[in-house]
Parts: structure tokens; sequence; C-alpha cells
């Protein structure tokens, strides 16, 4: 059981950085796109707004998830040193946190006495514990925060691409924005549902959510930009 | 130190959500201003595009903010029916399950014994137990998903707003640009300054790295806009 948990765990941080920048990637653009071919008739600007919006998109969100799982590595490591220090220089406080722990789940402390003085007698084991049930805090991958980054920034280029491919090869503005309707909203229906499969919501619901998510950001920039110009 | 903990989880998911929107807010419109103000040298379309982007942008993310958080609660109930179930129809196997957590710090089945069973004397307890050391899930805040919502959107068109007021209020886009640089590199100094103290990473140095994030994306969206046009 365990074992199995943790490798979801792993595969589904995977998944969880292929969603956040897909999801952006596909919505962000398409909804640009299609709110500047509302006040523009040549796709030019557009193709030129989309590319840095995918540029700027994917390099603030691949550096953002390196900064944020860096920083979670760098949080683990602090506490780690302070639960080691405190176990050392306080340790009946530290065993009086654990009774506490099982107290919240109605555990007397003679109950949970002959545990808390097995974890007491291995200092290594001791500390993990503390981490992970007093802190609620799991080892992070070191290896975790440049690979997140990547599959951030790459899962949002892939997904900008596909809104904004119509006006590359397209010359017109308002056919290009039709034929990007079209294959966005295929693109975010099919994103939500593999999403669904992965993340536990039923994937039927999963994929009209996705693509709501994307047409009401859409309507909105289309609807903003019309208003402008 | 589990109140205090509890309150700290509690502000850090409104810290959390203000830096998810935020943090992107004032680095893509920022980014994709300099990068249209690099290809025209009129501001009306950089101001088109950069409100078409933060109404995308803040509504693509509330959703995503919404739909994650409804995703988690979701997630949480179901779980929490099967544990439910589980101790009822498969009791002795649970209880194996708890002995075996604590086995992976090297205390003894014996030595979890009394533990396990004042446990299991408890279902409902027993149940947010294995919710909670078993399963890694915290009981999620119902009212969390909107809000969760309404703080990243509203965050993101405040840090939005920041780099394209100089483009809305200036005429010419060489110099809007220069003022919006300025403007939004000091805007992500103090953001990521004040983000380090409640992350616990240094102010400065979180300071200077939010700083570069937003300035690399903006330089990225500005060479390929310049490129292109």
């Amino acid at each position: 059981m365990h074992t199995h948990h943790e490798t979801h765990s792993t595969s589904s941080q995977l998944v969880r950085d292929i969603v956040i920048g897909m999801a952006d990637g596909l919505t962000v653009p398409f909804a640009l796109a299609a709110g500047l071919s509302g006040a523009l008739s040549s796709t030019r600007i557009v193709v030129t707004a989309g590319l840095a919006e995918i540029a700027a998109g994917s390099i603030a969100m691949g550096l953002g998830g390196y900064l944020a799982a860096r920083g979670d590595a760098e949080h683990y490591e602090s506490e780690l040193q302070r639960e080691r220090h405190e176990i050392v220089t306080v340790p009946e406080v530290e065993k009086r946190e654990i009774v506490d722990i099982f107290v919240e789940y109605g555990v007397q402390p003679h109950e949970s006495a002959t545990l808390v003085e097995a974890l007491a007698a291995r200092p290594e084991a001791w500390v993990d514990f503390m981490m992970r049930f007093e802190l609620g805090l799991e080892e992070p991958d070191p290896k975790r925060a440049v690979r997140s980054a990547l599959t951030i920034a790459a899962s949002y280029v892939v997904g900008g691409f596909i809104p904004l491919t119509p006006y590359i090869v397209l010359g017109n503005a308002a056919v290009a924005l039709r034929v990007s309707v079209i294959v966005t909203l295929i693109a975010l229906f099919s994103f939500g549902f593999v999403k669904g499969q992965f993340t536990g919501t039923r994937p039927l619901r999963s994929a009209l959510q996705t693509m709501l998510t994307g047409g009401l950001a859409a309507a909105a920039a289309f609807v903003i930009a019309r208003a402008i110009s």
C-alpha cells in the first residue's frame, strides 16, 4: 500500500507539472489571440502577441515552478536541522509533541508510551517521523526543481502553439479565430479528459470543466479587446 | 505547536494564493507589453493586448484555482468514504497498515500494538488518523475553493495593472516601456521581498529571484516579438 502510494506520488508530480503548464498554455494564448482578433483584422500582430505571450508565460511559469520546488527543498532542510537540534536539546518536549499528536485522535498518553519510547531510541527515525507526522513535510526529490521547471515550460509551449497555429497558417484573422476556437476547444476537452483519468475526477466532467474554463477566459478577453477598439 | 502550525497553514494558503496570482500577474502582462512595444510604436494595441491578457489570465488562473481546490475536496471525500468502508470490512488489514507505517520508522509491531488497539477502539478517530498519516491528506476547508479563486484572480488583476498603467497613461510606446520596466522591477522586488518574509526564504534573495524571473520573461518576450516584426 505504502509503496503503491509513493509511486503514485512521483508520477502525480509529473502529471501535475504537465497539467499546470498545459492548462495555462492552452488557455491564455488562446484567449489572448481570440481577444486580439476581435480588435484587429491582420493575423500578424495576433501571432506576434501570441508568441510573445508563450515566451513570457512559459519562462515565468517554468522559473516560478523551479523557485517553488527549490523553496520547498530549503524549507524541508531548515526544518530538518531544527528537529535534529530539538531532539537533542529538548527531547522531553519533542516526546510530549508525539504524545499530543495521538491525543488529538483520542489516544491516551499511557497508550502511546511504548511507541514514543521506541521512536525516541532511534534518533534518525525519530526526526523523520517528526518531519512527516508533526510538520506534514515529505522529503523533496533534489532533482525535482529543474525537472519541474522544464516540464511546466515545455507543456506551456506545446499547449500555446495549438491555438496559435491557425493564426500562423491562415492570413485572415476572422477565419483563423474560428479554426482556433474549434481546434482549441477540442484540445481542451481532450486534455481535460486525460487529466481527469490521472487526477481521479470523472473524465467527462473534467473535460467539460477544462473546456469551459478556456472558453470563459477567451470570451472575456474577446469582449474586453473588442470593447476597447 | 500544533495550533500554531494550523494557524500558519491557513494564513499560508491565503499568502500562497496571493503569490500565485500576483507573481504571474506582474510578470506575464509586463513581459507581453514589453515584447509588443518592441514591435509596435503605438501604445493602443499594447494596451488592448495587455487588458485582454489580464482578463484571460485572471479568469484562467482563478477558475484553475477553484477547480483545483474543489478537486482536492472531492478527492478527500472519496478517500474518506473508502477508509470508513475499509475499517468496517477489513479492520485487520487497516490495523496492519498502521503497524507498517511505524515499522518504516524502526518501531517493532509489538511496540505499536497498544496504540493500534487504542486507535481501533475509536472508529471516527481511526479514520481521521488513516487519512492524515497513511494518505497524507488534510481535511480541506469547504469555503476554500471560492475564496482561492477570487484571491488568485484579484491578485492577478492588481499585479497586471502595475506594468500596464504606463502604457495607458503615456502615448509613446518607447517611453511607456522604460517607465513600465522601472515601475515593474521595483514592484517585483518589493513583492519578492514581502513574499520571502512569509515563505521563509531570505527576503533579499527572494526579492532578487522574483525580479530576475520577471525580467528574464520580459526580455525573452521582447526579443521574440522584435525578431518577428
